[in-house]
């Protein structure tokens, strides 16, 4: 099997599809993950343990996981806000708890009526309760910071606190953690200085960007974060997931756009991206929306594509 | 007057308009270039002296150039594909010369019947005539390197090549060179390999960046030739100048986003983005078409968005 460089998410199935009414059939759903694993993705949030009541789209959620543990190859993510949503995704079997707070303190307050404090509390919670189980039924626990470059409330968010929260999240024994900027306020300086200072400050703890492409930054950060050292990327098929309120704006980076970057750039993702392309397809196919952004979808692979693994063979 | 730490200049009454149907009334084009400068902008590439049969919407390139002349502040640019092309440029008293020829010989051949070593002679030509005017009418001489970064023709342009025009092109004396990913081929890590390679050989020769975003790179190649000491781009307002055989594929680098990322990093570019942003309205209102892109303009400024120099004084 081809080592692979870069890792790339799939967060469109949570992230695209909360941001939209359209509530995506459970059937559709497992499919966009079996086709998407198939091209290559190893590791998609397939969805949200947050009340039904607040997001109907995700109201399949334990059934989509259960859906998603047979697709072989397959990490398996899920969303939780808080420790009852994380013993309702390993009631299910999920490989991974993304388990999210926002490092902006009215930010937070607004979710989820607590503050940042409050949260790295619960997020310890959880930690105690992944621990206590069983070790054929831990799933890994990933911290993810959402609002860690900007806030729609606050306007900035400062770097000191930023790095504060992901000493103190560290030093709660998870297993991974994710960077978010989540409403697409970050910029490549202030990421290469955000993920160089969290690197340094988390050791050998795996961490992870969520970018959102709302300003067009998306895959400009993308590379700052690869010059901190960054190997994970969250991005969605078709990058879809922007705003509700914002129409027209483009949401999570664009899957396929990262998968032609990097490759492009001799980094191996595992991904064939011809494939990939045939995926977004069937969810447009699928989606009855006309957010879809993305421009290798629209302008075709270049003449000269490769994929980093010729490359490499070449 | 503030320093500028990265010069931002507008290609789209060139590169855009002549991949549009639509011609611009020349009213209306001097009126783009008056608003652009009082935005900030310095330097506009208002015309293309290529003869109007092949391109009707650049048949008023003396008229804009003449009118261009009287806007304050303003370095007034004219693409010139031949010598007789800077003739007519010169006429009209351009102040600077953008000469363009293709690295992908394919391409040169197709786009002017001529091999690369003939176009290079050719801007030999126009050195010793620009160097023959007198100093009050003498340009400065821009040399432009297309497809340099891949080629719809040939697929791959290898990089040697790219560098051994760099180094012929430097020799010849011009003032200045730009190199192009004219199609959008182009990766952040081939950006900084050919612009490192490409500053090494011309040492002090200022080297720009003329970029398209046609999948989606755009920034990220600006992000790593930044890294590479380049701190010329060239953009179009509202983004626009696809090819225009792939519907929907966005043209040059976006001039709203590259400026809100720039001024976001601390990178002063002397733009006004809120000024920016009213005359890309004031475009959108003159051109029939539906082919903007750009994502600040569709998604609007953060909450906490500020100007490198404001950020400098703060």
């Amino acid at each position: 099997m081809t080592k692979i460089d870069v890792v790339v998410r799939e967060v469109g199935m949570r992230d695209g599809l909360q941001s939209i009414k359209f509530i995506m059939p459970t059937d559709k759903k497992l499919e966009w993950a079996r086709r998407e694993t198939e091209a290559g993705v190893t590791e998609i949030e397939v969805a949200s343990f947050v009340p039904p009541k607040l997001l109907p789209q995700m109201a399949d959620a334990a059934e989509v996981v259960r859906g998603a543990l047979e697709i072989p190859g397959l990490t398996v993510s899920a969303l939780v806000p808080n420790l009852k949503g994380a013993e309702r995704a390993v009631e299910q079997g999920a490989h991974k708890l993304n388990c999210v707070m926002s490092v902006s303190e009215k930010h937070n307050q607004a979710n989820v009526r607590r503050s940042v404090q409050e949260s790295i509390d619960e997020f310890g919670r959880i930690v105690g309760f992944v621990r206590g189980l069983p070790s054929n039924r831990r799933p890994q626990m990933c911290a993810g910071l959402a609002t860690s470059f900007g806030c729609t409330i606050e306007g900035d968010v400062p770097e000191a606190h930023v790095l504060t929260v992901v000493e103190k999240v560290a030093a709660l024994g998870v297993d991974e953690m994710a960077i978010a900027d989540t409403v697409g306020y970050g910029n490549p300086a202030q990421v290469r200085r955000i993920f160089s200072g969290a690197r340094k400050i988390a050791g050998k703890l795996p961490i992870a960007a969520h970018f959102h492409d709302t300003r067009g930054l998306g895959l400009a950060n993308v590379v700052a974060a690869l010059d901190a050292g960054v190997t994970a990327f969250d991005a969605s098929l078709g990058g879809f997931g922007g705003c509700p309120y914002a129409p027209g704006a483009s949401g999570n980076v664009d899957m396929e756009d990262l998968v032609f970057m990097l490759e492009s750039m001799g980094l191996k993702t595992g991904v064939d991206l011809a494939r990939l392309l045939e995926v977004r397809k069937f969810i447009e196919s699928v989606l009855p929306t006309d957010t879809f952004a993305g421009a290798v979808a629209v302008a075709g692979l270049p003449k000269n594509y490769r994929s980093a693994a010729s490359r490499a063979a070449a």
